[in-house]
This record gives C-alpha cells, sequence and structure tokens, in this order.
C-alpha cells in the first residue's frame, strides 16, 4: 500500500511517502513559511506519488472533533500565519482519499508504539522537548484526545531553589515550557545550549524540571515507557541525569520491575527522528482501512 | 442478577447486595480493623445471599497485574495489618464465583462513568480527597491501570508563598498528599478542619493545591469531566474556590467548552456516597459476563 505522510512542524515539513510496515521510501522537507508558500509544494510533492491515503501530524492546538466545523484547523497558534488555517481542507481538496489526522507528538507516539521501542505496549508517554515541550500519550491501547488533546508541556513544577530565569512562557511564566523548553534554554543563557558545557547549571536545573513533570505523568497515567524526543534531548548526557532526579523526587514510593529498571523505562527514541512521519504512515493506513 | 460489592477502605468497608443496574438492595458497613477479625465479618455477610459476582474496590497500593504471584494482593500500605495481604485470595477460598477487582478509586469513577453524572465520557478523572488523596482514571473508555496504577495524590505541587507547613507525605515531604489531604489539614490546623470557617486562609491553600493537581490531571489526561470526592470535598464551598483557581492557573491558554462551563465540568459526585459501591457493581457484572 503506498501511503504519504506529512509531519507539520513549526519550522519544518516532512514529506514521506512509505507503506503500512512503516518503511520510509521517500521523504523531503520543506520549510514551514506562510501557507500560501508553502502548502503548493506539499501538495505537488505529493501528486507525484499514487498514494492511496494520507496520515497528517500536526503542530497545534488543531481541532481533532471530527463533529466541529473547524475540524482539521490549526487553531489558536503562535506562529500567526498558521492560525485558524483549514489544514486538512487544504489538503483533501487535491487528495481524493481518506486521511489521518492527529497532533505531532501523538503521531511520534504512535510511530513508537507501532514500530518502535514502545511496541506491544497499551500505555505509554512521548515526550518532545524543543522550542516547545509537548506529549503524546496512548493509553489503554489507543492515542489520547479527550476534551481537547494533552498539552502536557505546560503543567505546573516548582521552582528550583538555585534558579532565577523568570519563565518565558507567554501563558503561564514558569511552567514546565516556560522553564525548559528549547527556547527558554536560548533566553536564560543567551547563546544556544548546544555550546554550553555540561558543568553549566542549567542542565541541572533542566534534569530537575523534566524530572517533574516526568513524575506527573507516571503519578497520573502510569505509563509502562517514557520516549523522551526533541531537539534539547539530543544532548544524551541528559537521560541519566534526569533519571536520577525522578529517582530522587519519586522518593521510594512506588515500586515496579519498570522503575528499577529505569535506563529502559526513560529512554531516547528508537526511530532516529523518524518516529513522526512512521507515525503518519500508520494514520495513513488505519484511515484506508476503516474507509 | 445477584450481585456483590466490597469497597474496602482505611476505615471501613462497605458491603453491598445489588444488581448490573447499579442498584444497590442491601448494604452494611463494617469497621477496617485487623483481617482475622473484620474479614470473617465480610464473608458472613455474604454467605447470607445468592450472588453471581463480587466486586471488590481496594485501598492501596495493590497488585493488578493478573499474571503476577500477588495478584489481588494489598501491598506496601501503610495500614500495617493489611500489608502484604491476600484479600483477593481469602475472599476466592469462600466464594466460588467470578470476581473483579480494582482500586477504590478506579471503582469510584466506574461508578460515575456506569451510571452517574460521567455516563457517557470515554475520558474522565475522579479525586478523591479525604484521609488521603487519590485519583481514578478512565480513558479511552476503560480504566488505567498501566505500569501499576495511578497514584495521583503524591504529585509534586508549587508551594503556596504564604504558606508555612512543611508537609506531612512520609515519602515527599510537601507533594499534593503533603499538603492537602485531611491528614494534613489535620496536622496543619491541630483541631479537624470541619471546625474551622471559611475566613481561615488554609482554604485558599488548600484550593491551591488541589487546583495546580487538577491543571496537570487536565493537560496530561484531557478529561471531558472531572468528579472531586472524599471527606474534604463536602465541605462544598472549596468547589467554587478551586474552580476559580483553576482559571486562574490555566491562564487562558486552553479554550473548550467544558472550561467555558467549569461549574459543570469540574463537579461533586452525582451518588451521593455510593459511586465506589456501585463501582463494584459493575466490576462484578464485568466479571460475570466475561467468566
Amino acid at each position: 500500500m503506498v501511503l504519504g505522510g506529512l509531519e507539520c512542524g513549526g519550522t519544518k515539513m516532512v514529506c514521506a511517502i512509505g507503506d503500512e510496515n512503516g518503511r520510509i521510501i521517500e521523504k523531503q522537507t520543506i520549510p514551514t513559511e506562510k501557507p500560501e508558500i508553502t502548502m503548493p509544494l506539499i501538495i505537488n510533492y505529493f501528486k507525484a506519488y499514487p498514494i492511496m491515503a494520507m496520515g497528517v501530524a500536526s503542530f497545534g492546538p488543531i481541532d481533532l472533533q471530527r463533529k466541529s466545523p473547524t475540524y482539521g484547523h490549526i487553531t489558536s497558534s503562535t506562529k500567526v500565519h498558521w492560525r485558524n488555517f483549514d489544514l486538512l481542507g487544504e489538503l483533501k481538496k487535491e487528495f481524493d482519499i481518506p486521511f489521518g489526522f492527529d497532533t505531532d507528538v501523538n503521531g511520534a507516539i504512535l510511530g513508537e508504539v507501532t514500530y518502535g521501542s514502545m511496541k506491544g505496549i497499551l500505555n505509554g508517554v512521548y515526550m518532545t522537548v524543543g522550542t516547545g515541550i509537548g506529549i503524546g500519550v496512548y493509553s489503554n491501547g489507543a492515542l489520547v484526545h479527550g476534551m481537547l488533546h494533552p498539552e502536557g508541556g505546560h503543567v505546573p513544577v516548582k521552582r528550583h531553589p538555585e534558579d532565577t530565569f523568570y519563565g518565558n512562557c507567554v501563558y503561564h511564566g514558569d511552567c514546565l515550557e516556560g522553564m525548559a523548553s528549547g527556547s527558554a534554554l536560548n533566553e536564560r543563557l543567551g547563546i544556544a545550549p548546544e555550546k554550553v558545557g555540561m558543568d553549566n547549571p542549567v542542565w541541572k536545573y533542566e534534569s530537575f524540571y523534566l524530572a517533574q513533570a516526568i513524575i506527573g505523568y507516571i503519578l497520573t497515567l502510569s505509563p509502562e515507557k517514557i520516549v523522551l524526543g526533541g531537539g534539547v534531548m539530543n544532548r544524551r548526557e541528559l537521560f541519566p541525569m534526569i533519571r536520577a532526579e525522578v529517582e530522587r523526587l519519586m522518593g521510594g514510593y512506588l515500586h515496579t520491575y519498570q522503575l528499577d529498571h529505569i535506563e529502559d523505562y526513560i529512554i531516547p527514541s528508537s526511530l532516529g527522528g523518524d518516529q513522526g512521519v512512521m507515525g503518519c504512515m500508520k494514520l495513513a493506513y488505519d484511515a484506508a482501512v476503516s474507509s
């Protein structure tokens, strides 16, 4: 089955052709500019292939309520050109095929659960720590939507006692995203975080905030596995620091096989950055078989 | 169908006879003492009825992994006499019928979802604020178990800047339960919280902590409804205070129909204290039909 996958990010759009086994046959990246510039490039890319269905996973917030008049729209995004943009509608005008549609982070966890290191589990969390922070949630064997969709990047966190940064979330100031996103790191450091050594106290704060959020996810969702992705997590030294903070903050309260093997519980993605677009293949496949 | 329901709490055991429509025909409360005293009373109660299946919802932590050698046991409870007690095994010795087994808070949300104000939803949270704090979680149309089961009473919370109480959780000090449970209220006030007027600042702190936890649940689980139960929530003046704090802390970040109608979103139980034992009837029914 020839399937199309479109992962919409704030800086780039990843377009891919693949199949129901998650194999990516062809992939192209298009910069995210205004819709008038970017959408024709996306449409041209996919027109060259005989795709039977397409999966779209987008930055948000997006409208996922199928009965809503704005289903498939990007809604209150901070990216002004894309605010209230009918993303799914514009694609449907060009392609008379079944479409799957979800958040970028739900796409990523779907990739992990279907083809990656979360295969076989029924409950998991994918957390991306990039420019912003987001979570995709899989519970009882399905993606979680609920009232809207999870927005776990904005959970409240206790401040580190030595940390004087104000927090740059425009809504909450010092919520998780305001303290620990890539954008917060840039703002607190004044230079790109990649240029800062591990001896800088910023990484101690970063681990403290991310671990707090992870503790919250564990105690609320009881996930069987947690995958951390996004640009900030390319700094692999953070993984052991975060795991140690999770153990410290948990204070021995829960005893499980997974927490006793925390290096296999809180892990990087196994799909090398393709988890999102591979999740799109699964969204496309599910749309094809249910249509 | 004649069904038995047993809701096991730290201070009392509620035994009930009912049917698959959630109707309670007969109910009796037995104090929770040592198992040697309490268990024979429970067994005698149920022996008098021709029950076809039994649902048990218990305080915990409990082992819910069906393949585990200690499935059905109370595990690391702070109630020493019940620690490592084979609750389900002792009942199964006496009654050769199908059994359903889950946490007390999962029992309560199952009651709400099946017979109460959460009927028809696929994603919800039940939070009990009593001696301790616990959550039952319903996601994608089923109770959440996952790695263990949700233990959302112990999520980290930011301290209120005017609050000097140290927090009495033996594991975490000032986590949610350490700051806002009935036991924390007793300890910080030195008298029963029922005797303290609404002008006491303790209620401002209480709303602040509970609202933070609720924000975390909303952003992580995207529930369609949140029911608050337990002894502390009998103080009904807390509901408008908690709702106002949730709105303030959310900072206008999410816009949904439910948040715009918050008085119908964060609500007391509609089942008048019977939600737990009614959930047990559903556990019993599900066990009967799947056996």
